[in-house]
């Protein structure tokens, strides 16, 4: 087999079906966020906004967080030098992990390099050694879930998204004795929408199922200490797994999860994805500590997070750009057609310098790409107006569909 | 089912069998290396030198590594506040993957979270995309290679432990015309021997095959720049695809793969572990890219490095001191009883001072339990004698059978 030109055919499929991926080249500005450097391929480089950062408090760029960072670094050094077992654990490690079980009122919690190897690993180690497990996954759930289902071999029902009713159905179809696990987000990344978690959980204990929740996109941002939605609602301890990442509003880079002290021992000594490789560095666990203990005390970020994204929203509406109705922080303005999702992407990165992603397919179905926009507390009121006036240039421009009122 | 003591009965499993862990809870000096402090459980602390670390060359603790991390600490915060296709692209992933491609006299690199990911990824992406791939997978390839080639579902062959005569036969008698995958290390981890690159790749080349090296365990370590294995034998243009660490001899944390522009692209286009995780924090990839800079040109700590090793390994042989012979810089001495293996290393930790992990089963088979021991540029002829004098003690304290010379 001719192994380049198979990859190269391969690539000429997704350029045609405008689905291959140009990473923009950027330098990002400690204490100036959201502004950024684009470099371009010719070597030049502008001046960008970005618009669509899952650093979505800005943490990235805490003093507390920056200065945690750099004395970690320069006390215990630049990476953990081994895996958790094979002198990888770092004192850092086990405060980190402490402060999430503390944020999510759990008996312990167990970190990993990144949320997507804390589902992949924690599903795929749950689900397959539970045995006869079966496994009910939400039909949008993210992709590091369902790999991880998918790694168990356990059997998987599919209910459909966000309905209680549904898994009740399915779950009612099978055998009683049968051990379950719920697996669910709060925040969906895309559509921005929430969970019914307290109904979901009704349905679980029904059938006396583990519950797994995770809320990547919710913890930092929600509830009183930014423990997520299960925090908003009073519903914590109803989750048998809250998991999580350190990567989005926490700033820095990570995962977890936390659950009961046997669950989280149970991972920790079985998972593939946990034990056979190098544990994060001091400096990050440190930094994601920062940014928990500065979160868990201080509500003004999450005000003016949600103060920022009513104000797009709002803004949005008077010019008619039509956006899913949703009750988080994530705002995504529909496009529809890949092409020229790409194409006003491209114009406002280079005519406006405002940065913001095209999503395609495969991160969402085909027919509703977006341009998924993150305000952040940082995002001005002049930054609002220019990327809504920009936006309604190139509605104008391109004679795009206007939401009507 | 009572979930938790489903848990408790497995973990009492593990404790019984001896192969429950206890992670040691470290803060390693930075300038001291590998000297340590180490937390006991009941809050008292003691210094250790560290004798099992996998920052290989202490370049974790190295001022170029430090400053570079810290100035991009400054320059660009905390973490990459996104996944690499939405906003988490930094102009210093871009400058790490140019200087990755080139250590490896390869087109392109791509980088991953880690080297876990980064063989689960790639493996997985590459086996399931090319139509009726066979893959054939060394006996002692490491888990994520194993967990990579599982997650695609494509046929499996494995192929005795370093031996090209096992895997031409198993090659042969399959279909010539299928598309073929040979999976292998160069330096395993444990037993510290080294593959037999050259003979390898002519079988794979007599079948057609793609080539694809782990070399975790030698990146930095070999070859006139630290490009592995595969540079100081001059055969790293067979190889198709060269994976490694950022988290072992590099001293930080991360994994990536080198290979042809087509290839990298295409598993940077479908790999679902590379595409929805949030990218390494720039940090990291200036550290990275700081100490694959600098042990390109300097061949000093590689030389110490392996003076270190020798001096061990004759001062253990002094004693009778059993250790598995190999070619290379990990020193096994094998005990062979997974309850003595962590009684040793009980003793050694709280009397001596000496961290050395027991590696127990599920890491090394039943019955070759052993300390594996990692010399580096930074332990002293004392550190040496040290170690050498308190394994000599427990060896007659225990009457353990000594190596006959
Ligand atoms: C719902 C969800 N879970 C998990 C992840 C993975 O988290 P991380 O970026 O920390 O790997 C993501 C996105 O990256 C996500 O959107
Ligand atoms: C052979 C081999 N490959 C890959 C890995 C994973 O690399 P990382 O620690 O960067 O995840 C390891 C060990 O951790 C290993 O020993």
């Amino acid at each position: 087999m001719e192994f380049d030109s198979f990859f190269a055919e391969a690539l000429d499929g997704l350029r045609e079906a405008g689905n291959y991926r140009v990473f923009a080249d950027l330098e990002r500005h400690a204490g100036q966020f959201p502004r950024a450097t684009r470099f371009r391929e010719d070597g030049t480089s502008h001046d960008v906004t970005v618009w669509c950062s899952n650093d979505y408090l800005g943490m990235g760029q805490h003093p507390d967080v920056v200065r945690a960072m750099k004395e970690a670094i320069d006390r215990c050094g630049a990476g953990a030098g081994g895996t958790r077992n094979i002198s990888g654990t770092n004192h850092s490690h086990v405060a980190l992990e402490q402060e999430l079980a503390d944020l999510h009122g759990k008996e312990s919690a167990l970190i990993f390099t990144s949320g997507y190897v804390s589902n992949w690993a924690a599903l795929g180690t749950l689900a397959a050694k539970i045995p006869g497990c079966i496994v009910y996954s939400d039909a949008l759930n993210h992709a590091s879930m369902i790999e991880g289902i998918r790694h168990s071999r356990a059997e998987r029902r599919v209910w459909k998204h966000n309905s209680p009713e549904d898994l009740d159905r399915l779950m009612s179809a099978d055998d009683p004795s049968r051990p379950k696990l719920v697996a669910f987000e709060s925040v969906y990344s895309m559509d921005g929408d929430i969970a019914p978690i307290a109904e979901i959980c009704d349905v679980a204990a029904k059938h006396g199922a583990l519950t797994y929740l995770d809320e990547v996109h919710a913890v930092g941002l929600y509830g009183p200490r930014g423990g997520g939605i299960a925090e908003r609602e009073g519903l914590m301890h109803r989750l048998d797994v809250i998991e999580g990442t350190l990567g989005k509003a926490f700033g820095v880079m990570g995962g977890y999860i936390t659950g009961s002290r046997q669950l989280c021992d149970f991972v920790r000594s079985f998972a593939s994805g946990f034990i056979f490789t190098t544990a994060l560095p001091p400096a990050l666990a440190a930094g994601a500590t920062a940014a928990i203990r500065h979160l868990k005390a201080s509500p003004v970020e999450r005000q003016q997070h949600q103060e920022r994204v009513a104000r797009v929203r709002r803004l949005l509406d008077r010019r008619g750009i039509p956006h899913m109705d949703n009750p988080s922080h994530i705002v995504p303005v529909m496009v529809g057609n890949a092409a020229k999702c790409k194409w006003i992407s491209d114009i406002l990165l280079e005519t406006y310098g405002i940065y913001v992603q095209p999503i395609n397919y495969p991160t969402v179905p085909k027919g509703t790409e977006r341009l998924r926009i993150t305000p952040t507390p940082f995002h001005s009121d002049a930054d609002i107006d220019h990327l809504v006036g920009a936006l309604n240039d190139l509605w104008s421009h391109c004679a795009l569909a206007r939401a009507v009122a």
